[in-house]
């Protein structure tokens, strides 16, 4: 596809447009109409789509797959696989722990074109420190061998969790104008946009095996660094009153936000300094402010919308769970939309 | 790879090494030492490994993923995208069922190049009645457009089910000596073995659009049927103290018997023909005997072990719930491995 070099560096840009997926997405939707039968299980209708829920013989059931994506390309290129064997599992089971689900079973995906042994044991101690910071065991898992159809690999899983008795799903529903965002801190990229970086490290010519410049290790382990797991955050608060909505900031960056609430306002006013990673990252396109918001993490991985006056009580259940750097990042309040003061940005809607 | 043209045919030879995928998966597993803390499930260990099981809650819950494979290439070589929607659904509520678990909920996973709204309206239609069959609900999927990884499309899913109370989990474990094999006839090819289909017919020449010498369609259109969905028979007979097996003849063909217990004899003294499709499909190879059976469903593509005396009764309950054609195959002896006499094959393993 032609496309100006002076063109501004955004993810459809980079090949992947968001409304043609949901075009098609759509189409397949409206297809759908099963009903399923008396007894086999019922279908909860949820706000915020992060995980699907049934309940059947009284326990709710929750499901959740995502892939990997382009990042595996990047751990082909160094060779490195435990990294994204841990995201397989992490990318999963955070997004059930954005509506509270308690992770308890984790199957993985693997298509490939020839399978390594070497590759596959690292893939194998990746999930397994997946699965221990997801708390979830490994109950099965396909390998489909097909070169005609994947000429590397292409990584995925799906988790599923349950809602222990008398906790509810954490949609959201009793977020509120004045609540206090609590941030937890990410680990490094999400295995999100991996498109856009591998084309602006690529347009850059950035050696893998070498540091960036201010950076501490070569920067194709610096991409690399695994998804944090947000699991323990989600055990430490599902269930308390004072928590009123969970966020997990993967595709999609801070307007993920949007998924609590779309008349809602989060005023994001405390939000941390992203750092030099981002900020090299976003000096290789350049990529506008409003795109690296709405592609990356900026530094922010998971949010707990929360009553202001239990504050301290949960940061201090977040501490005793091991989770000392939840931070706050903002508020809850009249004017739809997330918004960025210090960027002068706003976004209206998720996607 | 170099290739001496008149080296038989078999599903090794067209790419797919067995052997080298086990090792892989092995290395992989040795890696895997998690284990669940107390309240995340309790997964539970069975034979057959058809889907992982874990308790949660007092409920059973019963995983399984599988994907289309490169049966997606025929789809695409015939634009036609309905079969393998509802293969998608089909290969793993299948799975679900050979362990007596009750489907009640999907979840897809589309990896593409391109979405095109005409092929997911299709690949809609098709998933829509893969659910029907199944009985269970879309709870959810994942559609990532990655071009750089995935060239055309490849499709997966995850089926969950689970045990309703009274029904055990069926392993195999009560299978004995003078049980009845009852076979139920598969709707031509389950979605195995079609890097091996799609080079015979390719090496044959043999045109998509039109019948092969005596078929009754365009030959892409029969090689594309949609694969049965088994749930129904499971849903009729998991549960009754006469069930003692069920098998699902996907990839492995008869050998997934051996998965019922491997000192057990099967001896299939009464495997319907084939008929003229796969005679047609083997003469294009020639491909052996023995490579049709452990790679194709031959005709037969569920199978349940039954009490000899309750042979009718259950035949009666099958047909009132809908499945008219199961037939007595053969029977379970105390010679190891699965047998064809008419064919004078006998596999050892599942493997």
């Amino acid at each position: 596809m032609a496309r100006r070099a002076s063109a501004p560096w955004t993810y459809a840009a980079a090949g992947v447009d968001r409304g043609e997926v949901g075009g098609a997405l759509a189409a397949l939707r409206r297809r759908i109409r099963a009903r399923v039968p008396p007894g086999h299980g019922r279908p909860l209708s949820l706000p915020g789509h992060y995980a699907g829920v049934s309940e059947v013989d009284g326990v709710r059931i929750a499901v959740t797959t995502d892939t990997v994506g382009t990042k595996v390309l990047l751990a082909a290129e160094t060779g490195r696989w435990s990294e994204v064997g841990e995201d397989m599992v992490a990318i999963n089971v955070n997004d059930l722990a954005a509506l509270g689900a308690r992770p308890f079973g984790f199957v993985d995906t693997i298509s490939c074109a020839r399978p390594d042994v070497r590759m596959f044991a690292e893939l194998g101690r990746g999930l397994d420190r997946g699965l221990v910071a997801g708390r979830c065991a490994l109950l099965g898992g396909e390998t489909a061998v097909v070169p005609d159809l994947v000429p590397a690999i292409d990584l995925g899983g799906t988790a599923i969790g349950f809602f222990p008795a008398r906790r509810a799903p954490v949609t959201g529903s009793r977020v509120r104008r004045g609540d206090v965002l609590l941030g937890i801190p990410s680990r490094g990229l999400h295995a999100n946009g991996f498109t856009l970086v591998r084309r602006l490290v690529s347009k850059a010519r950035a050696p893998l095996d070498r540091p960036r410049p201010g950076g501490r290790m070569p920067l194709g382990r610096e991409l690399l660094r695994p998804t944090r797991t947000y699991v323990a955050v989600s055990e430490a608060l599902a269930g308390d009153p004072a928590l009123h909505g969970l966020a997990h900031l993967s595709g999609g960056g801070v307007r993920n936000l949007v998924r609590l609430g779309s008349r809602l306002g989060f005023t994001l006013d405390a939000w941390p300094d992203p750092g030099p990673f981002y900020r090299w990252l976003q000096s290789l396109g350049p990529v506008a402010d409003r795109e690296m918001f709405q592609t990356f993490n900026m530094g922010i991985g998971f949010v707990a919308v929360v009553t202001p006056s239990a504050v301290d009580r949960l940061t201090g259940l977040l501490r005793r769970a091991g989770v000392r750097d939840a931070r706050p990042i903002g508020r809850v309040d009249g004017r739809p939309g997330v918004h960025l003061p210090a960027w002068g940005l706003s976004y209206r809607g998720y996607a």
